[in-house]
């Protein structure tokens, strides 16, 4: 795929060390559709936050992309020649009940899952923190943050479907059960939101979130 | 990827000849997440009916998605010893004033394309029509139909993201100038429908068809 060359990616490029906290392929797949040089270095955090103590899973979202960015940025930071540009993304899968929705812990699990969602929607929320440094090295890093939210509506799922998705193994390293960029395409009836935030990584919000800091003069 | 292994699909690639009458390497690679076997007859069928005869870009890709499957019905009827399932798609865009968008006739065409979306919605529909033999050829084969419709929120694009995306290339062969399953992840804000509608088949819709002719007996 040919990636889209946006001049000011090149500024960026150019004068900043890039580092996508997370080791997503995804992630990785969807950044690279950009003229963006980065680098991967994974957030350490144990991502063991008390979900009861936030008062929606978008929050819960954004602290831990927060907590990600921040960990790389404070672990890398004086390591480099370089202002740093940070990016901390997260991602939750929440019934409609308003239950995070981990990764399955057996077939058995995901089976039950996939039938709790069956006629019903849940919502996928991506927390996105941006940390970026400023070029002169003189002003406090500069923290951006947003979270996306897409809605996700599942057909009625009978036992042959639920059966034969469960078997190709495919649920069980997906919070929710399920991967709509895969074979979930079959019994996803519609999406409202961005379809890239389900996959993991909100590009338009991303995009949106870059061009506002170049418009802001921070590169 | 694996393939989604439904039981009543064995059945079908068992009994039936599949074709799909379209040469969409989308479509393919959708249509081989399910255990079906089929072949690829694309229809020779011009595309060529007068738009201002039809009532809704809805009706107009319906004709075309039932002309394309009849027309390889036609031509492989009779050359089979399995009764025929054949799959007609046919996908158009259609701009917020309600004109059908085609392929950009040059740069500049996909440019004032481009900008013209910006900002808005534009509608994607899809018309699937299924011609399903009887299994004992003795009676007309079943016509199953129907129209999927996605709508596509553009952001606001700027000159730069627009003349990027036009130097990509990417916009040339794309009704509509805009592939969202590639780079114009970064200025789509968000769907509403099905995302596999816009890359050219609704696989949901599809498999609730198949169903459908499933519990009607067909196969």
């Amino acid at each position: 795929m040919a990636t889209l060359n946006i001049p000011f990616f090149t500024t960026i490029s150019d004068r900043f060390r890039v580092i996508l906290a997370s080791g997503s392929p995804r992630r990785r797949e969807l950044l690279d559709r950009l003229n963006l040089h980065y680098e991967v270095i994974p957030s350490d955090f144990a991502e063991d936050l008390d979900k009861a103590q936030f008062a929606s899973a978008g929050d819960y979202v954004l602290e831990n992309a927060i907590i990600k960015a921040q960990d790389v940025y404070q672990r890398v930071k004086g390591q480099s020649d370089k202002p740093l540009l940070i990016i901390g993304a997260d991602t939750v899968v929440v019934n409609s009940a308003g239950t995070i929705l981990e990764k399955p812990a057996s077939e058995q699990d995901a089976i039950c899952t996939l039938k709790g969602l069956s006629g019903k929607s849940n919502t996928v929320f991506t927390g996105v923190c941006l940390i970026v440094g400023s070029l002169d090295g003189t002003k406090d890093p500069v923290v951006e943050r947003a979270v996306e939210a897409t809605q996700v509506v599942f057909g009625d799922l009978d036992d042959s479907i639920v059966e034969a998705y469960v078997a190709t193994g495919e649920p069980m390293d997906k919070a929710g059960s399920y991967a709509y960029q895969s074979l979930a395409c079959f019994f996803v009836k519609e999406i409202k939101g961005d379809y890239y935030n389900v996959v993991g990584f909100p590009c338009a919000r991303f995009y949106q979130m870059l061009l506002d800091l170049h418009h802001q003069g921070h590169f």
